[in-house]
């Protein structure tokens, strides 16, 4: 049965996707003999932990009965009081976790306070399903930079344009809506430049409900049009530039409410990625979604920046054209870039491949 | 229960594959009293017929039962007597069938002498499957050319080699043995002389159990080496090649026991693949596997001769590097080569999709 109330706190953690970040998506149920007494899960940045939602919840009720929690109850003083004194106090006769709190200062402080205060405590339970979930902020909270997606849309034969640049679509309406669904949930969508001048994108999210996330644009020399869709619609622009831009745009571009911030050039005419992300690590953008094209993909992949894939397969092929890694070069079969823990799905007529980035 | 035993009928069928061609696999069931009294299948090239190896097999019990057999039963005298009056006076009461003969020419004859003699008969159960079973029989026996399946092996960006020309292996062993069982299946194996020259194959059966393909090689200047390996294991090796071939390296390959033929040239160097496709129909050959490399691949798609494709896909990228089509190009999506019917297995670690080139 802890399984299946686990699923059920999962569930209700998920409810907090793309309003939480960069905390994690956290749910709590209560049970009580066999049945569930309260549910809660964490619904906004800095608002209550989904733990406490449960016990207010439950009140005096709570005395005897069971916790279920994805992730190990705060010890220490955050945006909230800490969680498990909480706990303690309201009577619970046993608490289960999914997984410990990534933060290494803090893993595992809770579970001491709980167990030395008489409560008994499970750790481990669908610990994969709950990792994934909060793939990111575990990323985020460890490393300080956002956990990087590339979201790559091909033909068959592996080209994410014609010779002439065409994209627009690769693939059918079901994959462009799970991209928006994509948008919704990360905290950032990244282009280069070039994709912008070439489509035009408004990287924002239409085809499903959702919010907007942060546009990000590497834009070493500014040369993004003032009339660019992306800095039109709602919601935050950044844009990611070198010592060598114009200060005239750069003003331009700052009256449009447009962030601007500077980093390094790394290997010529390119930004260096691992700053933009320490950037964006800083600013609290915990996950970001790659869209293009094909000069962003390669860096990542060459720079080993990209923790997963999410590959869209258009049953089409045709021949030339441009493919998503055309500038990274591999010495043998044998030092190719490994993608382990390959998921499939179809979307609509196309196929999505998950995997992550070994 | 008809679709019960028509697929056991299939089942059967089957067991005839790589040794009936370019005849049908049948399979035929006997059922009296909703149990199964006798089965048969059609076993080799010009051997009995499923249903008189099923009825033989029943004797005096075939009256009254009824007959699953998964295509419509002759009625004409081909290398064996018509089946349908054999079903007739063995005293068959219903017929079931999948798919009426393929050959307009006596398509329905045997329905309707079944009928005609007070059989009542049963068609279209489990059509498509027995159409997909035998699909290199119906495009072989109406199109005298046959049926063309692309195998194609890439990184899942899309490439069959590095720029190197390293192609060994892309995908893992689980892969390449479904290769060889799909070679078992087919007639016939086909690449270009690059793919010889830079990889020299053996293209035989070795990683399960099964006959060898007859090897077929496009050499239009015969440019095979004759210690290529493709000649010297057993079974069948044919080299298409065009006018300009040396009489001396003819003589040669002809004392080798390979088969020699001329085909004209299309469009500069490459040979005629109609042409090649004609003889090879010619020949009895019903299908044919495409194994590559990319001229070979990328012609068969120019000149829409290609039926279906087996894509493996290896979790892996590359970046640059040779594609499978590198030689097509369109002129916008639009015009991109459809793929319909996608089907999607994993093998191993790889992806296999399986379409139908529209």
């Amino acid at each position: 049965m802890d399984e299946y109330f686990m699923r059920r706190a999962l569930k209700l953690a998920l409810r907090g996707a793309g309003k939480v970040s960069p905390n994690p998506m956290v749910g709590a149920v209560l049970v009580k003999d066999g049945k569930i007494i309260a549910e809660g899960y964490h619904e906004y940045y800095g608002g209550p932990h989904a733990e406490v939602v449960a016990l207010d919840k439950a009140g005096d009720d709570a005395k005897g009965a069971t916790l279920y929690v994805n992730l190990e109850p705060c010890s220490h003083f955050g945006k909230t009081p800490p969680c498990a004194p909480r706990i303690v106090s309201a009577g619970i006769k046993r608490v289960v976790i999914s997984t410990l709190d990534p933060n290494p200062l803090v893993a595992g402080k809770g579970v001491k306070l709980l167990r030395e205060s008489g409560v008994s405590v499970t750790v481990g339970v669908l610990e994969k399903e709950a990792k994934k979930l909060n793939e990111a902020f575990f990323k985020w909270i460890t490393q300080k930079i956002p956990f990087v997606a590339l979201k790559v849309a091909t033909t068959l034969d592996g080209k994410i344009a014609t010779l002439k640049g065409e994209s627009k679509w690769i693939t059918s309406l079901p994959s462009r809506r799970l991209v928006h669904k994509l948008r919704a949930f990360y905290d950032a969508v990244l282009v280069g430049i070039g994709t912008v001048l070439a489509d035009d994108p408004e990287l924002n999210v239409r085809l499903v409900k959702g919010r907007n996330p942060v546009r990000v644009i590497l834009d070493a020399y500014l040369r993004i049009p003032e009339n660019a869709k992306v800095l039109s619609s709602a919601g935050k622009v950044m844009v990611f530039h070198s010592q060598f831009a114009s200060q005239e745009k750069l003003n331009r571009l700052r009256r449009l409410g447009v962030e601007l911030i500077e980093v390094p050039l790394y290997e010529g005419n390119l930004l260096d990625l691992r700053s933009v992300l320490e950037k964006m690590g800083e600013l609290g953008i915990a996950s970001v979604l790659v869209e293009g094209g094909r000069g962003v993909f390669s860096s990542f992949i060459k720079r080993r920046l990209a923790d997963k894939l999410f590959y869209f397969l258009a049953p089409k092929l045709i021949g030339k054209g441009i493919g998503p890694f055309d500038e990274v070069e591999v010495d043998s079969l044998d030092s190719s870039v490994k993608i382990k823990d390959l998921s499939l799905r179809r979307i609509g007529e196309d196929v999505l491949l998950e995997g992550y980035v070994i």
